[in-house]
Parts: structure tokens; sequence; C-alpha cells
């Protein structure tokens, strides 16, 4: 197994950031597996979701079971083989897995809560470029994200075309749609108005809005998984059946009764134990923000003219949170400018999730279009 | 305008309950439009979803811009001619329009709060078929009904089948998925959580748990829109624009960016103001608990053997709550028992609540059906 260690790197100038504001003297959490070559020619760049870290692949020595959310695609001998790549793990400004965020500045003590600014797409990738400059590498190989991570991968792109080779977007969009803002709406409010959320300050409070985080994941995790996905795995499966009434419901309005029921409390009660309220305010506002066609009049085939490396999409059939179509939108926008596109649609029951998942003809994919860059890397030819 | 008129019946004999409790001493509120023939059997029963009443049609004569809530489809001349047939709305029982529920017994003035025993859809029609005794019909003409509305509606058909003619279901549903019940489960959780619920008994404690309804009403509003009608009504327009940023952002997790935040607080807010929260568990259970296939091991084609009448289900195209795939289980579990189906799905961009909105062939859908009944019984004939 693949031994993880936890680095920071404190960046003492100031960010701009793209909402006019800036921070300094922040710190960001990465890890780093493989080994740069000689010419620094194989970087892979990892960018993150919402509920995730720098800590993409292995264990940590003394943490044996604490495995990197990408560990099943990254690693030794893996669909990104660390034995080719040298591959970073970053967790994003405003997280709450180890960067400066609202729960802490770790190099200052300081406590930000709501006055921590807000922070965009374009500003994580910002702050990204910047750990690049300072491990003194100055192209990656590809940058590869899923999901909140796919949408870096692709600013990435149109922000510093002339530093990624390939770009790697898995399970993305090229923005949210009214859906998607709203399920995110929902969920900041029902931690807004959670009294416990002391307008962002509950940690000076000594509470934690664990009502509203609690309603958010449950939320969250209706939209991650299909609806095929939740018949197969819950149906309408009671928890508990009675067995002396003829029906074998409980009758009651507040007890778990269905297997689902179970399944959303315990995800929402583990996530509210140790997600940060005011980090899910920044990310899902970062989703909403993130909209490159924007600044070109809503012409996504414009927006992506910027974009100069080889990319890979990647969508799953039954993700209705980002579904292939909006997968389809990114690659029609690339081939209207004539850009080296391969794209997956992967036909898996899993919804969103299965980004995340073991899905052979995923991994296979990955691994293809992998395995086609070291070759090229190995044979010093431009892949 | 037709002019409706709020009645109330007393029901002083206990109802048992599926539960195994009874409730005695309630009240159902109800209106009726149009004649009952001399033979009675005009009659035509109306069942509301969650947040509807027995004001179906018209407008009371003191209220003018207080319109029945499926006026569009009920009243002299349309598609159900309150000029043909004797129409009935009732408010069920544990709803908060008037009959007895959690927030009142409008007879004995007690307030039964988190004490209200839990109904189900069975339970209604018992009330239901209590209140027609009351008014002296034997047999309906029709009972009909959308989303819960029409699981009523085909509960009637397998509790009383001998007491119904024709049963019309609209984008409904055999019982809910787990995605169904997911949704249900994360609004009861918002009410249950808010701190002013008070275990049910918030009327006690002179408050209201707004925030909870509020959460509630916003996942339910995601779900009745479609994907597309969202984007098409809201899309990612922001609600005002700052123009003196590149992006018109505002750069704030709080505040309202998109016009779809708007419209969902506006709903949420709304809602809260008038709708009872134990009543809003208690309707989302009954959705929960509705499974007439349950007691036959899952086989809907032997659950629904026993309704005997003809049938109208009609379903839309974008509805993701109630798909037309679940219209088309109960379509083929009826026609495996050869029974009189007819079936329209409605190519319609509104998903669930398309129900309620004037879509020409779905009016027109329902109006054949009716006229061919009114036909016949004019003729004396059997329709």
């Amino acid at each position: 197994m693949l031994i993880a260690e936890s680095k920071s790197m404190l960046f003492e100038a100031p960010l701009p950031l793209q909402s006019g504001a800036s921070i300094h003297g922040y710190s960001l959490s990465y890890e780093t597996y493989g080994t740069l070559n000689a010419d620094k020619s194989n970087a892979v760049l990892i960018c993150h979701a919402l509920n995730a870290s720098h800590h993409v692949a292995g264990v940590y020595a003394d943490q044996p079971h604490n495995t990197g959310w990408w560990d099943n695609m990254i690693g030794p001998g893996k669909s990104l083989d660390t034995d080719q790549f040298f591959v970073i793990g970053v967790n994003n400004l405003g997280s709450c897995f180890g960067s400066t965020g609202p729960h802490a500045n770790p190099d200052t003590g300081r406590v930000y809560g709501a006055d921590f600014p807000v922070v965009t797409v374009e500003d994580w990738v910002n702050a990204q470029a910047r750990l690049l400059d300072a491990l003194g590498i100055e192209q990656l190989a590809a940058v590869m994200g899923g999901s909140l991570g796919g949408m870096q991968a692709l600013s990435w792109t149109l922000q510093y075309p002339e530093r990624v080779k390939h770009a790697v977007v898995v399970a993305s969009a090229p923005n949210l749609n009214a859906e998607n803002i709203a399920f995110n709406e929902v969920a900041r409010r029902a931690i807004v108005t959670d009294p416990d959320f002391h307008d962002g300050h509950f940690y000076e409070h000594g509470v934690v809005p664990k009502r509203g985080l609690r309603i958010a994941r449950m939320i969250g995790h209706i939209t991650y998984l299909s609806d095929d996905v939740m018949n197969e795995k819950f149906g309408r499966e009671l928890r508990e059946a009675v067995t002396h009434n003829a029906t074998g419901y409980k009758y009651s309005t507040q007890e778990v009764e269905f297997q689902i029921e179970s399944y959303l409390r315990y995800q929402g009660d583990k996530f509210s134990e140790y997600f940060d309220a005011n980090t899910y305010l920044l990310i899902t506002r970062a989703l909403d923000y993130f909209d490159p066609a924007r600044a070109f009049g809503g012409d996504l085939s414009k927006a992506l003219a910027r974009a100069t490396c080889k990319f890979l999409l990647v969508s799953f059939s039954t993700d209705w949170r980002f579904s292939p179509a909006r997968s389809r939108e990114m690659v029609k926008a690339l081939l209207d400018n004539r850009r080296d596109v391969s794209y997956a649609e992967i036909d898996a029951p899993h919804g969103h999730d299965a980004f995340l998942l073991d899905d052979a003809r995923y991994l296979n994919v990955v691994r293809s279009y992998f395995d086609n860059m070291a070759h090229a890397l190995n044979e010093g030819g431009a892949a």
C-alpha cells in the first residue's frame, strides 16, 4: 500500500480573489505520490469535489485505515499509475481538511467564520498554480478531477492553457443548472437557519449547526445516487418489520421506518460530526458561480476556445446531477474549436457517485488514456 | 363563476384506523358543485394531494379571489362539467384546511399535536366513504385525483370496488420508490429537528417550526418541477445583477443571488405561514405507506384484481416525481386483469405540477372521458 504523507505549504503573498477581496498568509495542505521525473514533465494534479481533500491515495503510516478518496484510481499499477506519474493532491482554500478555511488559519490560529472570503473555482486554480510554482512544476502532464473537481480541471485549461497538456474531466458540467442551484440553496438555507449557526460565528459559541449540516448532507446524498440504485439498494425495505400487524409498518411519523431513511440519517449524522458549515456554504457557492461561458454571453464554444490541451471527458448514464448531456455540451464546444477530445459515456447504475466507484470500463478508459501519455513521456514524444 | 360553499359534517362513530388506533368525534370539511340527479348516479368525488383541500372549484361568495385548486378542470362547461356531474370535494382527516387534524378538532377545540393518530390513504378512503353514506350516495360515477389524490382514487377501486364506476388517476404511482421516500424523509427531518417543533406540541409554545416547513416546501418544490421548466423559467438568471463587477455576481454565501433561489425562498416562506407541521408529517407518511401490492408480495397485478371499474390514467412526460413509468405499471397491472383502461401520456414540460396546469391535450383527454360518461348517464346506459 502506498504510504501518504500530508504536507503543508504557507503562502505569504496576498492571493487576489475574483470577488475583489484577497487573502494572505494562508496555507494549503497537499500530498504527492510517485516521483517527479528529471524534466518535471510527469506531474498530474488532482482536484477534489465538495467532501474530499488532498488525501487522494494510499494510507498514512500511522492511520492504516485512512485510505485516500480516489485510491481505487490512483496508485502503483492503477489507472493513474504512480510508478509513472508524480501525482499531487491539494486541499482547496476554504475547505476544512487542513488548508486555511473558515474554521481556522492553521498558521495564525485565526478563526474566520463567516468572514472568510468567498472563493471561486478560478481562485482555487490560481492557488493551485502557486503551489505548483513552489514545487517547481511549470507544466502539468495532466489535471484531473470529478464533479466540482472536473470544473477545476476545465478551468485550468482556460486560466493556464500553456501549463496543461491534458485535462481529465469526469462527471462534471460547464455550469450548474437551475435545479443544481436549487438543491444547493435548500442545503444552505438549512444550515443558515439552524439556530446554532450564529451567522457563521458558531465556533465562538462552542456549537455546531449540526441540524442544518445533516439536512444538507441528506439532500446531497439523494442527488448523488440514481433512482435505480436507490431502488435496488433500499427499495421499500423496512428497517425493522413489526411482525404483529398485517402491514409490518410501525405507523409513526418520526421513527425510522424504511431502510432508505436509516441510511440517510446515518449519512447526515456522520457528516455533521466532521464537516464545517461555513465550508459547505463556500463550496456550494463556488459550484453555483462557476460558469466560464458567462463572460462570452453564454457561448461555451467561445469560452473554451482558450483551451489548447487534449481532453478526456467521462460521464455516467444514470448521473442526474451532472448528466451525460452536460458533458456532451463540453465535448461539442471543444470540437467546435477542433480540440483533441476523447469522450466516454459509461453505462453505470450508480448515478453521480459512479465517478468514485469501481467500474471496470471507467477505470480502463482512464488507464488507457494515461498509459498513452506515459508511453509518449517515456518515448520523449508529444503526448 | 361557480360559487362554492364550505360545509362540515360531524362523525360521532369511531373510525377504526389501519394503525389499530381509532378516532371519533371528528368532522370533515367538504364542498359540492352541481346537482345530484334523481337516481344519484352522477356523483364524482375529488381527492386532494398534500397541499390542497375540499375547495376544489369556484370561489366563495365573500372571497372572490379564493379560487378552488382544480378550478381549471372542474366547473360549468369544463372538462369535469358541473352541469352534468355532482362533484364533491373533501378535506382529508389530518389536514389543516378545515377538517379535524393535529392543529384542532373544530368541534371540541381539542388540539392533538403529535398525538393525532397516523392516517393512511386507506383510512382517508374509509372516511370519504362515510361522508358519501351521509350524503346518500351509494355509488360514485367516478373518483378522481392527482398525485396523492390519485392514490386515493386507486384505493377506492380496491376498498370499495362496487361503489365506483370509474377511476381517474392522474400523475400518480402505485407506491413511492426509495427516492420519493428519501425526499419525504429529509423534509420531515427538517421539521422535526427545528427547535420550534417541540415534539409536535408547538401550539402550546405559541410558535411554529417555520424553518423546517420552509425547507420542506423548498425540497418539495424542486421535485414538483421539471429540470427543463426550471431552466426555462429561471436558468442561471441573477436576481439583481451587480453591474460594477465583471461577472455580475455579489459573491455572497447567504444573500439571494440567482432567481431560482428567490423563487424557492418565497415559496418556502409563504407555505410556512399557513401549513401545519404535524399535517406535513402525517401526509408524507401516508404517501410513504401507500402500497396496495405490499399485501400481495409486491405483485401489483394481484393487488389490482379487486378493482372492477373502468380507468383513465394520465401521466406527464417530464414528471420525475411520479414518472410515466409508474403509471404504466398500473396500466399493465390493470390490463393483466383485463380491465377497461384508457391511458394518456401527455408530453408536457412542467414536471409533476403539470397535473394542476392548463394543458389543452390533458384537459381534452379528461373532457372526452367525462363526456362519454355523461352521454351514457343521460341515455341511461352503462358507462
